[in-house]
C-alpha cells in the first residue's frame, strides 16, 4: 500500500503530517491528516482518531481545533481522517449534509452510495491496518472523539468496539440519529427503508443495549444551533441510566463552531492520556 | 458609524465577534474580528492588534492562530483588522501578491490603487477611532503583532508610533521590502517609482534610523520556505544593533505556516502583557 506524503509542518515540536492513499473500501484516494508528538516512542505512543463533522475534511479540526498543543504535552499521536470518500467519480448531492462530506461513518447498502460510501469500514479497518503498519503508534492504546457527525461517529466506534478504545469523547454529537433529521435522511439514502439496520449506528440505541467499561466524556454548548438534530438530551439520559452521570457536560453559552471544540478540547486529551496510564 | 454585527461566538470564556462597517478611507465595506475576553473591564482591557499576511482575511489569524486561549488568560484583547480592501468595485489583480488581500499597509499614490488601498491610514487611524470609541477597551495599553506581510505592517506601525504602541512582536515578517520581490512589487505598483517613499514602509530601514523603546520579540522559522523574501538576517543584525538581541528567535524545524504561529503565540502574547503592567 502506497502512501502518498502531502505535506508536513512541524508543530508544539511534533510533526503535523498529511497523506493520500488509495483506499480499497472507498473505492477512491483519500487523505488523512496524523499528528506525531516528538516524544514518539518507537511502537508504544497513544493515539487518538479525531472524527470530524459534516461538510468537513481532514483539514478543519488539524487547523482549528488547537489539538496539538495538548497531544504533543501528553505524548498521543493524533488521526484526522476524512469524512466521506471524495472525487469525481464519487456520488455526490447537492444537499451539505449527504454525499461527499457527509459519510456518516456507515456501510451504505444501496446504490448509487454502497460503491464508496463505506467509512464503517474504512475508520474501522482498513485506515487503522494501514497507519499501525505505518506509524510507531500504539494499538493497544486508542482513544476516539469526534464533533457532531464525527461524535456520533466516535460514539458509534467506541461503543461497538469497547476493546479497542480505551475512551471515548464527543462535542456536541448526533446523539439519536434514527430519530433526527440529521440521521434519518442519511441513513435511509444509505441503509434503505428498513430501519432495523440503522440502529448499529445510534450512540443513544447502542447504549443503551449495551455496556462501555472506558472513560467518557461528552460536550455540548448550551447556545449550540442544532439542539434539534442532536438530541444531547437523550444522551444524557442514557449515560446517567449507566452510571455515567459525569460523563456529560453543558456549557452554558456555546455554540457548535470549532470556537467550541477549540476551548474545551484540552479536558478531551486529557481524559484520553488518562486512560491510556 | 454603523457596525453590522456579522458573528459572535463564544470562545474560552471570551466573545470571538466579527463586524463590518463602511471605511471611509478605503472606500468599501470592511470586515474586523475581536476578541473581547471575559475579564473585560470598562475602558481599562489592553489590546493587541494582529496583522495578517498575504491572502488572509480577518478570519485565518481568528480560527487559525490559537490566540484566544492566552488572551483570554491574560485578560487582553485581540483585534484581527483585514488585509486589504475588498469587493467587486476594488481594483485587483491575478497575482497573490498585489490587490485584494495584499494590501502591505501603505497608503497607495496611483491609479488604480490609490482610491481604496490605503491600509495604512485603515489601521493607523480610522479603525481605532472606531474600535476605541465602541468597545471597553484601553487607548493606553496597545500592543501590535502580525505575520509575514502582517509582521512587517506591525514593525512599521509599532516603530512609527512608539508611543501608541507598548511593544511589538512578529512572525516571520518581511523585513525588507524595499530590497525583496515581496515589496518591491507592491511597492512599484502602489507607490510608484520614486523609492524615497518606499523608506517609510520598511522595518530594516526604520529601525536603523530610530528607536523603538518598547519590548520586541521576533520569531522566524528556519524551514521557512520564503526566507529570500523575508530577509530575516537583516532584522536581526539592526536589533542586535539597537541592543536588543534578545528579541530575535531563530526557531529549527519551522515554516511559515500557521502550524508554526500557534506554536509560539503563546509567547507573544505574555510578551504584549508583561508591556501593558
Amino acid at each position: 500500500m502506497a502512501f502518498e506524503e502531502i505535506s508536513t509542518n512541524l508543530c508544539f515540536g511534533g510533526q503535523q503530517k498529511v497523506y493520500s492513499h488509495y483506499s480499497e473500501v472507498c473505492k477512491c484516494d483519500m487523505k488523512f491528516g496524523i499528528f506525531l508528538p516528538n516524544q514518539l516512542v518507537e511502537k508504544a505512543t497513544p493515539v487518538i482518531w479525531y472524527l470530524s463533522g459534516l461538510t468537513c475534511t481532514h483539514e478543519n479540526a488539524m487547523v482549528k481545533a488547537s489539538a496539538q498543543q495538548w497531544a504533543s504535552k501528553a505524548g498521543v499521536a493524533l488521526i484526522f481522517p476524512d469524512t466521506s470518500p471524495r472525487g469525481n467519480g464519487v456520488p455526490d448531492d447537492d444537499s451539505y449534509a449527504l454525499g461527499q462530506g457527509a459519510g456518516f461513518y456507515v456501510d451504505s447498502l444501496q446504490s448509487p452510495w454502497s460503491e464508496n460510501f463505506n467509512m464503517w469500514s474504512y475508520i474501522n479497518s482498513e485506515l487503522p491496518e494501514l497507519v499501525f503498519d505505518k506509524f510507531s503508534i500504539n494499538y493497544e492504546k486508542q482513544g476516539i472523539m469526534g464533533h457532531s457527525m464525527g461524535g456520533l461517529g466516535a460514539l458509534n466506534f467506541a461503543i461497538r468496539n469497547p476493546k479497542t478504545f480505551k475512551s471515548v469523547s464527543a462535542f456536541a454529537p448526533i446523539a439519536n440519529p434514527t430519530t433526527s433529521e440529521w440521521g434519518r435522511l442519511q441513513f435511509s439514502h444509505y441503509l434503505g427503508d428498513d430501519e432495523s439496520g440503522w440502529e448499529k449506528y445510534d450512540p443513544v440505541l447502542l447504549l443503551s443495549q449495551q455496556e462501555f467499561p472506558g472513560k467518557v466524556l461528552v460536550d455540548q454548548g448550551e447556545a449550540d444551533e442544532f439542539l434539534t438534530n442532536l438530541q444531547p438530551e437523550k444522551l444524557q439520559q442514557v449515560l446517567e441510566k449507566k452510571g455515567k452521570k459525569q460523563a456529560f457536560r453543558y456549557q452554558s453559552g456555546y455554540d457548535h463552531s470549532y470556537f467550541f471544540v477549540s476551548t474545551f478540547i484540552k479536558d478531551h486529551i486529557k481524559l484520553h492520556s488518562e486512560a491510556f496510564e
